[in-house]
């Protein structure tokens, strides 16, 4: 895990490109709400607050998915103000397992965009 | 699930393409032993006996293996007289999710190949 500060803008520990496991990857994808998740973060081109994401899950609930998917490498969670930010490490899973995050945005996006 | 018969070669019950589902999927390749499946069926031109996987484990647990893998239709099982014979079900996926199994396998092949 590595971290750095920044007095506005100050990422949570995540995994370094290099520690990024394929069966932590998957198992943070397998799940209905995290690929929901996933997949809205693809279509965004700057990173997204917590709360924008319109899941029906508790609030706690869907802390914890995204935790699972920052411990994982998949996101990048920082806090800005007061504010929790999201983005997919995009270029770094590429990086570490080209292909495997676009097959899976474009399945889900095929054949997975159901209610949760 | 469909099934048919056959007398030398009686498949296992298994998702139609069109039912493969993509959590599904992911989570039965978010698994060390399943990726060493996986991985090894990939490199198979033909299938497999099920006692021909070098991975340490008991045979019960390769077994749930096996099953969770066929059931998420990853691959296909069937009969060929006393032995379980084993196939990856190459082309359904990459119908269903195309580049998905051919990203996993080469990523597990790049970084995951440790033993379990």
């Amino acid at each position: 895990m590595t971290e750095t500060s920044h007095d506005t803008c100050t990422p949570f520990p995540e995994p370094a490109v290099g520690e990024i496991r394929l069966e932590a990857v998957l198992h943070a994808l397998a799940d209905p709400v995290r690929l929901r998740i996933v997949s809205s973060l693809a279509g965004c081109a700057d990173e997204v607050n917590c709360l924008a994401f319109d899941v029906p899950v508790a609030k706690s609930t869907l802390t914890h998915h995204f935790r699972v998917l920052r411990e994982a490498g998949v996101i990048r969670q920082f806090r800005r103000g007061t504010s929790k930010m999201n983005s997919l490490r995009t270029e770094d899973l590429a990086a570490r397992f080209p292909g495997l995050l676009d097959s899976v945005v474009a399945g889900h996006r095929a054949t997975g965009a159901r209610p949760t």
